[in-house]
């Protein structure tokens, strides 16, 4: 690709990342399941409810979320790596807010781990992993942690920052 | 458009959506209504006091925020879609975090749907409408619920999810 | 710069601002004082501790982030100004979670103010100057508040929007 052709590319990509937020807090689950390939393997977390294999499993999988009255996913730090003109790895960041039937509040701070391929011209999430750094309020979904490199053993805290 | 003016004109849409936050968080209400046309019909929701016709009434409207004493408007998932050279619709949203007075926190997830035109090579808004997801803490404005579609009738919570 | 070549760096300079979110909550710090150049300034707020010069200082320095059990940097809000090819001036904002040893939580909503130079075809921060709107929970440290326009002598809140 030239340098036009990778912009364009990654627009491409970053807006299908953006729809899927989009859709996901409207509920257009199965305009949901068109950004991702027929045989799309997606992986919120290990429990079995939080796996799926294809559009349709993925579209029965997500309406899960209607247990929420209300979410908000907030997407950000997109980094997109092309592997060839068909191919692309993606990372991207989410805040996600949510509201139960109750009125309490749940908020998670996830990362999307994603394998994009391009098929007649349309870019699609063929792969989908999810990790977080954490969540807060009624959060419970078991999403593993994401990666974070442990502190040297001489590390020590610095005194009176947080004072 | 050609594809390099496309994206060249993009950035310039959203480049005056990010600007709109800026000068809103520093609270520089002339700039900021200069990211907006003459005529411009604004909209945050059906009261009153949330609407305004022209820049200078959007200017007076928006200096309701100095009732906060600090806001932090993050802006995401930004959609344009252009219908002509001089014509696009966008979609965001944002995370505005506000803090009272008194130090109390509301916090509110929103969506801006904007009208823009570009205007001697400037894009400006022309009509804003905004939604809400929700909001926490003490935020009570009354910004109107973003579509959401309600589920299936057969729909049932999975169990023990949130456990 | 002509307009490809303009989107080409401010792509650039966009991904160092989101590696510098993801390093930094992956804790790769000898990844991250790459994304600065060798001789930086660093200055997340006046104290001492918040401050550095040069990489290896700002590693040592940010060290610190691990008496935090966990992070996540969102970032958004990126405007990028260029002064010469090789000279440009970002502005950004990030909303930072932090959880605490013993699970409480902090939340931070910040500005990077940044000086970007490109040396050998790589684009580094040179200069970052932080500021923040404010912050929740137990966040308590001491970076230095964003600038904000005060309100006119004659303004007065509207009644009722928050009741």
């Amino acid at each position: 690709m030239d340098r036009l052709e990778e912009l364009v590319q990654r627009q491409a990509i970053t807006d299908v990342l953006t729809d899927y937020c989009r859709l996901l807090d409207r509920m257009e689950l199965a305009d949901l399941a068109q950004l991702f390939t027929k045989d799309c393997e997606v992986a919120y977390g290990p429990d079995p409810r939080l796996t799926s294999t294809g559009r349709a499993a993925l579209e029965r999988s997500l309406a899960r979320m209607w247990r929420w009255k209300r979410t908000a996913h907030h997407l950000s730090n997109v980094r997109v790596w092309f592997e060839t003109d068909l191919l692309a790895t993606a990372e991207s960041a989410v805040f996600a807010w949510h509201e139960a039937a109750d009125g309490s509040h749940a908020e998670m701070f996830g990362l999307y781990h994603d394998r994009f391929v391009r098929d007649e011209g349309v870019w699609r999430i063929a792969r989908r992993r999810m990790e977080m750094a954490g969540s807060g309020g009624v959060f419970r979904v078991p999403i593993p942690p994401a990666h974070r490199a442990p502190p040297p053993k001489d590390w020590t805290a610095p005194d009176g920052l947080d004072g």
